[in-house]
């Protein structure tokens, strides 16, 4: 009745208890080390390796009948309530995860099943509405607000329904720029098929090596190209809905005025409407030619305001981000250089370092990179050539690791984010970095970056390192609070990108209104009347 | 207890029975009238104007405490029974409504009521909740969709809700360039008030002289600038909707993840949730340079097909436009030339005419022009200077004025529009004007331009003359219907920025799906539970 098919999967879940690919992990380099170390104040060793036997899991509360019935749906081979493959799917990659991995005793999903097409999935949302079962999508397992918490709710049991079979290149129209892709296909797995046609979709967030195109859409998500490229919920055409009421798909053209978007509705839903099964969207051919330029600026204000007059002339990069004055100094921008000299760089040391890169035609390209290098030029910036910009784009997947190697040592390292208009940019980077200080110890670290740009706005993107004490999930919690309060508190939207899950739920409210909610527990009784899908998250 | 408002009002409504203001309506040019009656083989004279005096409206259902009730909400100056006031506000300005005033009997809101204020919106709403009264919001008048129609559903009466007096510019947050706009500010006072802070909004429909910032949020509107500006749907950063249940203002900022986009539910909801009393959009310095070029393409196709290739490359023009072989050959982009010799042409004669323009710094409008001359040049286009856009951009809101002096001569007029992906834009154009050559006598003509272009697809926007024959409504709400079936069956989008009102209600649900306007339907019943706003329009 129970089977681990981790070995029969193209790509397993992450590892169970930290970021990414036991492959790449990296212990932390001398230099890094002793610099944290230094900077916080910290001298434990390295904590020992945590073993899947160390771990008492919840015990699954499916019978038998249960199982054969899941058996049934996709094939017995499909189906585990094994502890080997409940563990990964326990939860996402936050910090709180992390810290909650690290205890003996977790709640986990009473079983894992893996569909193979549309058909299936919408049987298993049929059985568990009648059975009072709730379901849990799982995508590649990157999210950081809680999404993936087996949470059952009033239902006697969870599982966790992996989407990783729905993983073909389903269709490509070369002429409009459209791929319709199943939602479990990882990013990597997505660029790879295209590729092999001559396309790119583009679409390069942090968690880009596992997470896939289903997330993408329930999430929101945002890439490192955003810029040239936009943000995943603007890529796409249309999608399916598989619902316990039935499947949905919606889109017919990049715009239309054919009353309110339901796109728009199912996107952000977070697996709490059913389960976005396939998605059609924008790619563009592989780029003939691509310009790389890093910049320096005298403060993050100065970049901002560079950054706002470009976004607001219209004429963007692909990719285009600053990190703080902070960032910058400890090189969080190129993760395998932190703690090193900027030996490469032809800039003055301290300011704020921009990234830029332009993907597309020569032409193109140049006509970009000329506004660019106007605006940059006139708000005071500095050119530093290619380098610093091509040594960003070799690391920019790596930092996830890291947070792993601080935890080992005591130190509590996590990222949020938020998005804001430009009048508010500099009091919400203000009010967030000292809601952090105040709430951890000090020295804590706060460091912060713009990797999304609007005419209206920006992202603000935070990195927090400080040193654990007493209860590190209470600390951090507390911590989390005060930020997000903060946030809130100051008009800014609880999430650029990371999404709702359980963490930010408690903000949404300022944000949507009682009636905005009111509105979207409408929708979800229709197209979940019996309340499994995902329950506890969002809403 | 009736009174009229008409000569208090800093705009009144567009003419009862024909589009736009009196003052610049046009009689037939003698080039037009003679190219139009040869071509179609009519020789009517010209109808004698008609006079409200000759129209029999549908008596007010309301009673005097009705009227009481109301004016004690917004004051008895700003409630009307009176005919003179009801008679502007019996429609839209579509085809089928200019041919409905041509009848003796006619429908009409029972009573127009201009509130002042969101307070006062919500009062309404909440008297029409309690008392069984429907509600079709106002603002220019410019539906060509039955959005206006004074339906009353099952309810006892239908109140016509003007909302030209929320005509302020209420903010202006000029680092985030970001206007916050009452929803009953016409497109002439939203530039005006901006202009006079250095600013400008850039949204210009064919409507734009008379429709309103509200109407364009509940419509999804999309303006002839478009291509640089986006459409109104992707301008707004937040709105605030007034329903029966209550106010609710969303956004926060440009992108958010902050679950389902609540903005793109209300826009597009046309009324059918409450009323839009305010919106904020993103407004840009006026422009520094303006830059003019005029463009000849062998073919349909191959516009489209540069078209496309510039969109994909991603650096647009501001204005980007392709008139077809039959509406070049009119010379439809130019009305006031129409039937005359393109005398300042640098061109060949046939082919296409496409228009660019650009807006911005020096700097970018002359980048974003070398990337249009490279991709136009390669797609076998002949530059025709400036002189052709220009006049364009000249006569750019008249082309409605000449419908009204066509049916006068008893030639059917009317425009349609749709939105699909590349790879299905020429057989959805055969299909279009095949639906509607068929539906209609020999010789009609359909023409057709894209006027909104994006990476995957385009907007279809296409011109049929017709000869009247028989009953004209009957006619012509069948060739509508056929053109209609023709653009749904062929997987386009049922509207691209007319919106769906009473016409394009049948064919939503081949868009939405059964479920997708049950979810709509639940939205609905949460904000509106009476069922008093627009009833008998969208879902």
């Amino acid at each position: 009745m129970t089977n681990s098919f981790a070995a029969r999967l193209p790509q397993p879940p992450m590892k169970w208890d930290a970021w990414g690919d036991p492959e790449s992990a990296a212990p932390l380099s001398d230099s890094m080390s002793t610099l944290i170390r230094g900077m916080l104040g910290v001298d434990a060793e390295p904590a020992a390796p945590r073993e899947p036997a160390d771990v008492e899991l919840s015990p699954s509360r499916l019978t038998a009948a249960d199982i054969d019935a899941l058996s049934g749906i996709v094939g017995p081979e499909w189906v585990s309530a094994d502890d080997a493959d409940r563990l990964p799917r326990a939860g996402g990659k936050s910090t709180l995860d992390l810290l909650r991995r690290r205890r003996a005793g977790q709640d986990a999903p009473d079983a894992v099943v893996l569909p193979a097409d549309t058909g299936e999935v919408a049987a298993i949302l049929e059985w568990c509405s009648a059975n009072g079962v709730a379901v849990v999508p799982f995508g590649g397992g990157t999210s950081v607000v809680g999404g993936l918490d087996p949470l059952a709710g009033p239902l006697r049991a969870v599982i966790s329904v992996d989407l990783r079979r729905l993983d073909a290149l389903i269709a490509l129209d070369e002429v409009s720029g459209i791929a319709t892709l199943g939602a479990g296909m990882t990013g990597p797995a997505a660029e790879a098929a295209l590729a092999e046609r001559g396309f790119s979709l583009g679409h390069f967030p942090q968690s880009f090596r596992f997470a896939t195109i289903g997330g993408f859409a329930v999430t929101r998500s945002s890439g490192q190209a955003s810029a040239g490229y936009g943000r995943f919920d603007d890529m796409v055409i249309d999608l399916t809905l598989v619902s316990p009421a039935g499947v949905l798909t919606v889109g017919r053209a990049q715009k239309s005025a054919a009353g309110p978007d339901l796109r728009q509705l199912i996107m952000g839903s977070e697996g709490t409407f059913g389960i976005v099964t396939a998605v059609s969207v924008r790619v563009h051919r592989l780029p003939a030619t691509t310009g790389y330029e890093a910049w320096r600026f005298d403060s993050f204000a100065a970049a901002a305001t560079a950054f706002r007059t470009l976004a607001q002339e219209g004429v963007m990069p692909t990719v285009l981000r600053v990190s703080d004055e902070a960032e910058t100094a400890l090189n969080l921008a190129r993760p395998s250089e932190i703690g090193e000299a900027n030996s490469d760089d032809a800039l003055p040391a301290g300011g704020c370092l921009a990234i830029t890169t332009f993907e597309g035609s020569p032409t193109a390209v140049a006509a970009r990179m000329s506004v660019t290098r106007e605006i940059f030029t006139a708000a005071g910036g500095l050119s530093g050539g290619e380098g610093p910009a091509r040594s960003w784009e070799h690391g920019r997947f790596n930092a996830p690791y890291l947070r792993d190697a601080l935890l080992d040592i005591g130190v509590g390292c996590e990222t949020l984010e938020t998005a804001t208009v430009w009048s508010k940019v500099d009091a919400v980077k203000a009010a967030v970095t000292t809601a952090l200080t105040s709430a951890l110890p000090e020295p804590t670290v706060v460091m912060c970056h713009i990797s999304h740009t609007y005419a209206a706005g920006a992202s603000l993107y935070f990195t927090v390192v400080y040193r654990q004490e007493g209860d590190p999930i209470a600390q951090w919690s507390a911590a989390k609070t005060a930020a997000s309060q903060a946030m809130s508190d100051a008009g800014a939207s609880i999430t650029h990108h990371h999404a709702v899950g359980v963490d930010h739920k408690p903000w949404l409210i300022a944000e949507d209104g009682e009636l905005g909610i009111a509105a979207l527990a409408a929708v979800k009784r229709v197209f979940d009347p019996a309340g499994v899908c995902n329950p506890g998250k969002l809403i």
